[in-house]
């Protein structure tokens, strides 16, 4: 495969408190900021708590879920006092970040996330085909002994993507779990804690040059969301994730295997004709959203070596300490 | 030791979702009511679903902690339509259910209640020579195979009680973990339903007449809580649970033990003099109230064999299908 010159990453974006009770991220982005505050963080990084209101509640959300306003319809509508404050703070972010989809935008922004799901760490994407972030995704995959690290692609145009992580050239959401919303777990922590860092070594190397080689990412496309069995008139949940299931993701889950455990005792099993790869087991803040978990197809992608060339014909500082 | 004789136990309450996001409890009283509602549930039992607003909004509680409402001083205050919810709440299941200390109040009220926190099956209690309470967690340690079950022990006076399990004239509350809030996990909620199971054929059992023999149960009893690490001027937290403790709920935590890794890399050690038992570790309700973890002592207390004498002169029924 011919090596495809792309362009040096030098305005990157680290964000946390996207949802204000995903803990890891909320105390990394704090300690960031301390750092940056001693000087000693890597100037071109801009590190930002996005819904600080919703951490300082340790809820998901105070009106509506931030990460579901950064479509381009969200972006450009009209908004006032009395709109929803993440309504009012999606614009705030791809003001300080984006805007979105303009040359304006940071190279790459970060988003820190964590789920009750036993995901290890996800690097979440609109793109199948975004060389900078598949490599930082085989990076980590090379580089983190005690944690697995997988490649999500939601298929979705750019219009409509709705996270946080849409507003940069390049972006994802840095997905950790399994972890009680609410909760910080040490171990979780310091899984996100060696992501970024090794996130902010790739970059750095790729800016002064170094050349990475290509090679294979396998990469998880979502295919459909699941919802629980609910009761037809109240709609209440009737079963919960079966326990063969719960904790199994990107374990391949084969027609007729047992999916949920209803409350009476009777087991439901996946009806559909192929196998696919189920993820976002049983997270919690999907119960409201009416998925169980998602289902995606795997394939292996090929990508290219990526010499970096400078944006600016100036070249000047890669950004790193 | 001498038997003891004890009234039958006749009116029993399984109170769920005294706290609005621990699911499994709410979700097995869902199904008891079903259960109740088709004629098959014994009809001695009173099934109540303690906050049903909070269950509803999916949130520990709406205004206040309901399950920090049960003492005498809280019982007995005036409460008009601006009060707290909760308060409101607790007088009315008070009602319902006690009133506490009284001849009326149910003989035994069993709360269900999840944690984050890896915990096991406990029943935790006022008393540490309750010798209903003490057979039935005998019972189930020596039926439950796949879950440990403890016995934990708040040395705290009747009237200064917090707890809704405190109205009965037995009760305690029956906690599981480990289990994300505002999710429910298929084995914890089957060991949920199986410990109240074995709870009600105890109580059916003994109120038979089966003559239960004495014997030894491990008492765990709580000395005291631990803080997490707090920055002195901001009040956040600076460090996790230590990953050497996570977990490890019940397991013998030595003067010098690591305990908190603090953001910044540092590991704190357990500075007590005594070794005892950590149990909550790291529960996602109690960062709040400034509880990292608690600590109890252990001891065996002898418990006498039981036979049952009729509550009233008539005897009648023992209430089990």
């Amino acid at each position: 495969m011919k090596a495809v010159a792309m362009p040096t990453v030098s305005r990157v974006a680290v964000c946390g408190g996207t949802h204000g009770n995903e803990l890891a991220g909320i105390y990394l982005v704090r300690e960031m900021l301390k750092k940056r505050a001693d000087g000693t963080e890597p100037v071109s990084v801009v590190t930002v708590m996005s819904n600080s209101r919703a951490a300082q509640l340790c809820v998901r959300y105070v009106e509506t879920d931030l990460n579901r306003c950064f479509t381009r319809a969200a972006l450009s509508a009209p908004v006032s006092e009395t709109s929803p404050y993440e309504m009012i703070r999606s614009q705030e972010l791809n003001a300080l970040l984006g805007p979105k989809a303009s040359a304006q935008a940071v190279d790459l922004l970060c988003d820190l996330h964590n789920t009750t799901a036993n995901t290890g760490l996800c690097l979440i994407t609109y793109s199948d085909h975004d060389w900078i972030c598949l490599h930082i995704c085989k990076h980590l995959q090379a580089q983190m002994a005690s944690t697995p690290v997988r490649y999500v692609h939601f298929d979705i145009p750019l219009n409509e993507a709705y996270s946080l992580d849409s507003v940069g050239k390049h972006g994802f959401a840095m997905e950790i779990g399994p972890q009680p919303h609410g909760v910080v777990r040490s171990a979780i922590f310091s899984a996100m804690q060696e992501g970024v860092q090794l996130m902010m070594d790739w970059i750095c190397q790729f800016n002064s040059g170094m050349l990475f080689e290509g090679g294979w990412v396998d990469v998880y496309t979502m295919v459909k969301n699941i919802d629980y069995p609910r009761d037809s008139e109240t709609h209440v949940i009737t079963a919960a994730v079966h326990p063969d299931l719960q904790d199994r993701d990107f374990c391949l889950l084969h027609p007729g295997d047992p999916m949920f455990l209803c409350f009476s005792g009777e087991t439901l099993r996946y009806r559909g004709k192929e196998a696919l790869y189920p993820f976002f087991i049983n997270e919690g803040a999907y119960y409201e959203k009416g998925v169980a978990l998602s289902l995606a197809r795997k394939r292996r992608v090929q990508i290219p070596s990526v010499p970096a060339v400078s944006r600016s014909p100036a070249g000047g500082t890669n950004g790193c300490s």
